[in-house]
């Protein structure tokens, strides 16, 4: 006989199965679609997001999750947090009236559109009533999601991306890491103005030897391509399923450091994936912990662990080897400058890792005042700038390199900003304390080896999946909960040592 | 109000748009997902197929097509049509028990998987087992459509890939093409054998030589990159949806004239696509009138156009611009006797046009026997053996050049076979037509400009979609039914003269 739980099972992997199409249709969308195939495919999509939520919002659910919430004794831990994940998601599906999802959508897929031409054009007021449809809409749905939930409506939001991430507890964080960075940045450019200018090295870096670059340092941190493949997008991201992991640069030929980098950052985000236990492939907890996990583990590759000095020192004969360099420009001290040049600047995709909090904190306060009403879509430009001069003391001249820079909003994103910082303090925290377990974590970088440190991150991270959250998995990997020292700690080390 | 013919068309909508998501994930299989992700993507492909299997076999769905098919007063000549349409899928689809659907489907994924390994491996008996439980459940799925749909079992399999077709309609079209060709043979190898042998032009043809040159010649023939692409698979196919193509062939670096041809007879088949009236795309109607209506539109482009002398002479500049040829194998005479080299062989898909109806006519009579029940899987091999030499004159010393080359039966598709050849018949047919109507339709080969022909395939075939039965389109197009005069005159004329 099928118990409750079964029978949830069985939905469930229906649904992730179906999530799984998406993901590589949302993959050939970016990397392979021609254009006049658009309009096909977010109907496909569209089509399939309806099919997944009628999953979850099957009339007899309800009462099926409850019934196997009432069999609990029957259950291991892993199943019990299964259970928990599946009432949660149950609860983010039904909190919100069909009619509202299809008018969000709607509103977001038609604003986002928008918004590519009014960047393009740096025309705010052409995407302002689109997106002050898209914020009253959102609001609504954060407000029945809120009542739900039990929390404040921006944290229902918050919820969506950062399982149990709520406001009270990113506030205190974000505002001492201001404190901190606004002074400390200003120590960083003076020390940074005492030593010698990186010197860019400069050629014609061809796409093909960078990717060959790219593809040699994935297989070194332990990228399977029978598995998965490196392709090129206009943004670099990750998608496809953990069988089968896509992942996309983009190529500058006068430029190779970027490009290079965003390969690191992503196999950081497609080994976690891979990494998930086997066992519990297609359930809910069997997912990745949300996007704050998600971001440390990205981080931890990209900026603990490959702009670290002695991954660096590695890097120099691979650099060579690919792109035939010599001289001056292309020893280790100066890529080590290079890779770490600190610039407070208007463009949050280029900053460095140090002003890049200040982008996010500023996003965090913005989109908290849009939501709660205090801020107005047609106030936002002005607020944009405000802050902009608060936080990094620059400030643009138009509203492309300003509050139009960023597809999130446009597209409904709203309570995603923060995890890319919150990503940032648990990558620091993570690697400080694989490095205490084992002093190899970090040695062994100078021969290019990650093996020590992904043998870590497997056993403390990747194998927890979703069975604990967020704050548990730091608490049970590091000792603590999140907290800003150890982050403070790494920028002290790296930026003014 | 809602009648109850346009719910009909929002669910049929739902269908076509989730097929054409598997479409997409079809194609990606094909050409770009790594090998680790096979297992994930049939889950997915599955889980679509059962989503749209539901959405055809919803309990409530034969009552609201009753209710339509009583309101047909209110309807015109195309929704008349396509509610026609609409009940034979519902048919197809309700014939059959959901437990059967899935054990064949289940059963096919199974063989399939052993066939590729037994194929390499020349191991029928390995196969065996597979492919028995394949027919078997096959025939009892036949049986049910058969009380169903009113016609004999084998004919419901062909019904499902040409609709309306039967095998008294086949069986005589086939007696006299084979009648016809057994003599026709002889006498073209004896013509052949006077003639210059032809000289296959030797060198290193680069995959991006051929590339270029076939985007060259798909543009000729109208086809839109923005609504497009050609890639490379193992076997060349056209996939994808009429908004987004996706073509592939393969490469042969020593040899372009088999890659090149594919892509000419997948072009045909995506301009079909391509040419379907907007106004009925993603119902039943507006889709593609069956494979042979398709197989008509490759050959018409691949056999009667390009093969002719007015296209290979126009063909003989541009594939010197491509491939820096020189000589006399380079000259149009040469490469016209190339290209129509008719040698009776032991592999299908490498047939010339004259040879390649035996091929089809003998799989036709095999299945035939499979699915009645007189030829037992075990006797395959020898039949097969027999029937290579009673049409062709040639025996395969193995089965991996006999019974196990194709695909088709070890994944369960039987009743396809006859499609090859009818739509090589119906394609002279329409090129006779085409030509009579209009002789630009020839003359402008000679400048490799195929306006003149699409403009006629487009009013008299694209544009009827499934409005009438293929039998119909012909008889529309060019005044008689399927007939073997018209092919056997187009072979004379090109074999003989």
């Amino acid at each position: 006989m099928t118990t409750a739980y079964q029978d949830l099972e069985t939905r469930f992997h229906r649904h992730s199965v179906l999530q799984g199409a998406m993901a590589v249709l949302h993959w050939d969308s970016a990397v392979m679609m021609p254009l006049g195939g658009a309009s096909a495919r977010s109907d496909q999509l569209a089509e399939l997001a309806l099919v997944c939520h009628e999953i979850l919002t099957a009339p007899e659910l309800a009462e099926v999750l409850s019934a196997a919430e009432a069999e609990t004794d029957r259950l291991d831990d892993w199943q019990e947090a299964n259970l928990v994940e599946m009432r949660r998601r149950w609860l983010h599906a039904n909190a919100v009236p069909a009619s509202l999802v299809r008018e969000l959508s709607e509103a977001c897929s038609k604003c986002e559109l928008v918004w590519r031409d009014a960047r393009a054009e740096n025309d705010f007021p052409a995407v302002r009533p689109y997106l002050e449809r898209v914020v009253e809409l959102t609001r609504q749905s954060a407000q029945a999601k809120s009542e739900r939930l039990g929390c404040a409506p921006y944290d229902a939001l918050l919820d969506q991306f950062d399982p149990g991430s709520r406001s009270e507890n990113i506030e205190p964080l974000f505002d001492e890491l201001f404190g901190f960075l606004s002074e400390f940045i200003g120590e960083v450019m003076e020390v940074q103005a005492q030593r010698p200018h990186p010197i860019v090295p400069s050629g014609r870096f061809s796409v093909s030897a960078q990717q060959r670059l790219g593809e040699d340092l994935m297989r070194r941190l332990g990228f399977d391509f029978e598995r998965g493949r490196l392709d090129t997008s206009h943004h670099p991201f990750t998608g496809g399923i953990p069988e089968d992991l896509r992942l996309t640069t983009r190529y500058d030929e006068a430029d190779f450091t970027s490009g290079l980098m965003a390969v690191l950052h992503e196999t950081g985000h497609a080994l976690y994936e891979r990494g998930l236990p086997i066992q519990w492939r297609h359930q809910p907890v069997g997912t990745s912990r949300g996007m704050t996990v998600h971001e440390s583990q990205s981080l931890i590759i990209e900026m603990q662990a490959c702009r670290s000095d002695g991954f660096i020192r590695s890097l120099v004969p691979l650099l060579k080897d690919a792109f035939g360099g010599n001289g001056e420009e292309w020893q280790a001290a100066n890529l080590i400058r290079l890779y770490r040049r600190v610039c407070p600047d208007l463009i949050r995709v280029d900053a460095d890792e140090v002003t890049y909090p200040l982008h996010v904190i500023m996003r965090f306060q913005l989109e908290r005042s849009l939501i709660s009403g205090e801020l107005t879509v047609a106030d936002l430009p002005d607020a944009w700038r405000e802050g902009m001069q608060q936080g990094l003391g620059v400030v643009p001249e138009d509203d492309r390199n300003g509050c139009l820079q960023d597809i999130h909003w446009f597209s409904g994103g709203f309570g995603y900003f923060p995890t890319y910082t919150l990503g940032a303090i648990a990558a620091a925290q993570l690697f400080a304390a694989a490095q205490r377990d084992n002093p190899e974590v970090s040695a062994s970088l100078e021969r290019a080896d990650f093996a020590p440190l992904l043998l870590w991150l497997g056993e403390h991270v990747h194998d927890c999946a979703s069975r604990y959250s967020p704050d548990e998995i730091l608490i049970r990997a590091t000792g603590r909960s999140f907290d800003v020292e150890t982050f403070k700690t790494h920028l002290r080390d790296r930026y003014l040592n």
